[in-house]
């Protein structure tokens, strides 16, 4: 339980709600900045601003995944006004205050390093990637029956990396099916490939390995996806790039080619937000309650 | 090989394009009636009319898999034209020609029948149905992905029947990770269920399995989704009725109560037409070769 | 509830104290006959011989799994002494009497008839076959893993069959990571093979397949792993024959030719006896429930 | 190709064979030493003594999985006599002659590095590790199912550890129908088997899950199977532990408490010998083509 723990909750949109929800739930003292379009009530929640919360009393300040842009601002649905959070307000909360985002920019380190503070990015945890891997691997599995005239059943899948991704992305298109190949350039990887019963080729042999693929999905950030890759790809195969802006995939030459390429971002927030919403709001209770005991601990 | 066999392929979408492409690689002598505007060219394949086709000459008719409508029209979308297949010219084929058509109607039945000719339902048989639960399962999981807000995974899905369609359905979402609970009243059903590694109620039971659900899928040809079982449904879960029209919901109650749900005919044709016609071509050249075997094992 | 349903149970093995605990805990009356060196006690159940039993009291009569002896016994491991169901006694019974046996022989088959009573042959039900499959596919493996000098994971397997138990240990093995091949001639279980991922070839071919494989499985009761099929086997592949006596192997020629071929008859009893035992009690309380029911609502 | 790499294989058992077969087709030129009694012959291979070698043009040593004796002495089943290594000899070795080695002891570490060369020890290799957990799986479902009356299907399974071979052993017994539960204590680890499918508890709850399993598999090197944890579990449970000697469980106290605890060491060489013998093969001809590269790359 977070009896008594006060939480500043900034801004965010719908997967916000399962945060205040749990935390709710777990007893925290919340106070909702950029919340004032929102209806739901929760217990022990209540909708605020900067000046009216006494930063002094303030043991965890929760940004949305987004964080905070580059002008210092933090993005909210529930508002129409701009939330944001300055330095000065930051120094004024207690020494052991901790802000969780869930990704983070210069501006933002910066801001919390010289305020003296802890800054957590949930999004670079192992255990956050893994879960959200879950809804990214099935927002791929749609793009992939929308955009396709086959069934994934026994279709020729290429997916390169083994990483948190990649791993989960195969294993889903291996349960439906598919016969997946990955792309991996570590011998441990490959045994592990091979265990899972899958084929694996190195990043170097890429091109030659699509040349029978039906589909490509992509979760290495890097230029992998060439157009010496392309190339060799029958005109039918479908290319989803999971990795992250700008993608490991050549568009332009793609298009070119006349092969469909599709960046696919931020998958989980947009095919299963409440799920995505629960990921972040258990992980982020569990961190909030070790916080927690050991500050009580200490008293 | 169909080598010499002459087939008449009449109307249909892009699914007929495969029988087509199987039956030229077969080598049979293709008159195709309803194919003005195709743009494609295929070994062994004329465009043709009726009037330009001599029916004595024919030894297979294919119809697309709509069959006949009630006006005794055959649909093309690759002509502008009406095609209407004629008792007449019917009776003017071999004795032995025989019919196939995807589904049938009283009409074409009878119009077969008076002219002495055998006809073949494809989408009757064990194994297109089978083969064709394949795409079904992924267009389900597709509007899955699409309604709702949660993964698949970890879901508490129900599914209804456990026949051709349900068993490969069943199968899929326990795959993605799903809590799957059946729902057949057979006990050798149950017990391929428990081997299968799900759980099991009988139809009588559905309304208080209902309680846990978030999405229920529904194969069986008969009203199972009741006001009762509709009643039940957690606010949020979603209903995917694949039994043919009109379904086994009560839509009506369901939109009163404020669940979704959605009716999902013909989705192989919708999430995979390639993989589809595929289905239909591999089916049809196989039946067709026994044909010609028999027809030229007995000269 | 089974009360006041009076039960006598002849004879068995450790499977019968799984369907005496599980008639107890319904409540049943239990009257044990050949179970004098049994030391365990249940509530309800009584040690008995026929003649202190009274039949005109008996509901239902439950042999072992391997019913009666062409001599008219009944085996028992809980009983230094033969124990004999005699017609006389029988046909002494009320006219609703059941006789419930795993299997049954001519002798069985014509005193019951003759007595006018109903028997019912559990191991014939297709649920108890297909819950035993799973013990079944147990003991193929740990028969498999014992007798060979590589990994089920990767091995090439063929499964012979795709009935009841075939299923299961084809799903099985596949589970393992083997690369499953299926012998089964009717197009549906084609196409169940191909959607389950399986390859699937004819008996006819099976000869041909035989050539790459390492282990073959075979389920069919009929003489289908012949010479010719034996004699293209590579020699390190290992024969495990699970149809029923004489099973389906020309065991004399491989022997011969130097291939090891197993006939494994009984797996479930031998591997999982608890499990085994449990499969028919469960079943049998439904049935005895099914009859109380019919007859209890008559009164 | 390994054409004029000249590689001393030492000693060793079956799985030794399977190296030896490897290298012979890729070409190398190979000394047997302690083989005197191997009656198979390979291309290229020729059985010596220490003495009948010029160390000067040995590249590579392969000694067997168990390595070098505290006594310095090499065990081989193809011999007789005492193969004894001296430090001498390896120093007349070629300066970048490579030792490879399965495991490794003090003695063996201590004399390659006086000698200037350098070692590999092919156990400890992740790649090795993971290829390796197939066999060991396979081992220990045979083991559960040898030692266990009921099927793994169905079963409550206990696996501490989700390291190299904790993941694969937790699959397999997935696939095989069991309720797998694991014991992890990092958070990604405990993410990875949420995706899995699988329960999963800390180290510290191990006791209370004990007490509804079936079957515990411990991976762990640690004392983990402790009083409190055994003193939780059913009386017909099974422990099988895995982790290297002295294993992980308190045997002492199983056996005072009457349950059933067995220490499985060394399963790949006993139940797929062969399999266990290509997995070196395989990845040591890597290694070795990867040294010949470089050595010859340079010249
Ligand atoms: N689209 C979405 O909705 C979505 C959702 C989640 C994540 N993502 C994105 O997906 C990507 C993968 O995420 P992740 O969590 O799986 O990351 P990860 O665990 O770090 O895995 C990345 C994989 O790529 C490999 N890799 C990296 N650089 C490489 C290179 N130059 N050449 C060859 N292999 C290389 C890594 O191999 P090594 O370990 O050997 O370097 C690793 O196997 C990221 O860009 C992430 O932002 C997208
Ligand atoms: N939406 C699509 O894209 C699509 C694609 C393919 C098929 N379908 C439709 O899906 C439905 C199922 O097809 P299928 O091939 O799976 O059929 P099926 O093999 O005949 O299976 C139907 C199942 O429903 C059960 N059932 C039928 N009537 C019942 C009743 N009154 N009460 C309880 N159970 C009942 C059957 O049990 P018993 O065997 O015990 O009767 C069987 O398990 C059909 O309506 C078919 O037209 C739709
Ligand atoms: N060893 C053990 O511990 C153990 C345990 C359980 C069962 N069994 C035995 O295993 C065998 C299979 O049992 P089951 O329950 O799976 O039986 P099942 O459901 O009847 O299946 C038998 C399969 O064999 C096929 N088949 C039968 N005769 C054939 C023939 N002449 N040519 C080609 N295929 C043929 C059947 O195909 P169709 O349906 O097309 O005929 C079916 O696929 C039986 O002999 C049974 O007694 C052994
Ligand atoms: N019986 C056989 O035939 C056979 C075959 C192969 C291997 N083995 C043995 O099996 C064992 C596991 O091998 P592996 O390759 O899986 O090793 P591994 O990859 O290192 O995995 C060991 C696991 O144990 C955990 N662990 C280690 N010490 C722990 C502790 N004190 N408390 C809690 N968790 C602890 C590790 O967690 P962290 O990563 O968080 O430390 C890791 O998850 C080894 O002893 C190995 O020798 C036996």
């Amino acid at each position: 339980m977070l009896t008594d723990m006060h939480v500043a909750v900034i801004g965010g949109d719908a997967r916000q709600l399962e945060i205040i929800r749990k935390l709710s739930e777990h007893d925290a003292q919340l106070s909702l900045v950029g919340f004032d379009q929102l209806d739901d009530g929760f217990v022990g929640a209540n909708k605020r601003t900067f000046d009216t919360i006494d930063p002094s009393t303030v043991d965890a300040i929760i940004l949305p995944v987004s964080g905070m842009n580059d002008n210092g601002e933090i993005e909210s649905i529930f508002s129409g006004e701009k939330t944001v959070l300055t330095e000065d307000w930051l120094k004024e909360t207690k020494d052991n205050t901790v802000v969780y985002t869930g990704i983070s920019n210069e501006r933002l380190k910066i801001m919390v390093n010289e305020s003296g503070r802890k800054l957590v990015e949930l999004m670079e945890r192992d255990d956050v990637a893994i879960y959200n891997s879950v809804p990214t691997a099935e927002g791929t599995v749609m793009m992939v029956i929308q955009n396709t005239e086959i069934t994934i059943h026994n279709a020729n899948v290429i997916v390169t990396g083994l990483g948190r991704v990649g791993m989960t992305v195969a294993r889903t298109f291996q349960n439906l099916g598919a016969n997946v190949e990955l792309i991996a350039n570590e011998p441990n990887l490959k045994a592990r490939a091979f265990e899972m019963g899958m084929k694996c080729s190195t990043v170097n042999d890429l091109f030659s390995r699509a040349e029978s693929a039906d589909v490509v999905i992509n979760t290495i950030p890097a230029p992998i996806i060439s157009p010496k890759v392309l190339q060799r790809m029958p005109l039918h195969a479908l290319v989803v790039d999971l990795a992250s802006k700008p993608g490991g995939t050549d568009f332009r030459y793609a298009e070119k080619r006349g092969i469909k390429a599709l960046l696919a971002p931020g998958l989980p927030g947009i095919v299963a937000p409440k799920t995505a919403g629960e990921i972040i709001a258990s992980v982020l209770s569990n961190l909030l309650q070790e916080q927690w005991d050991v500050e009580r601990g200490g008293k």
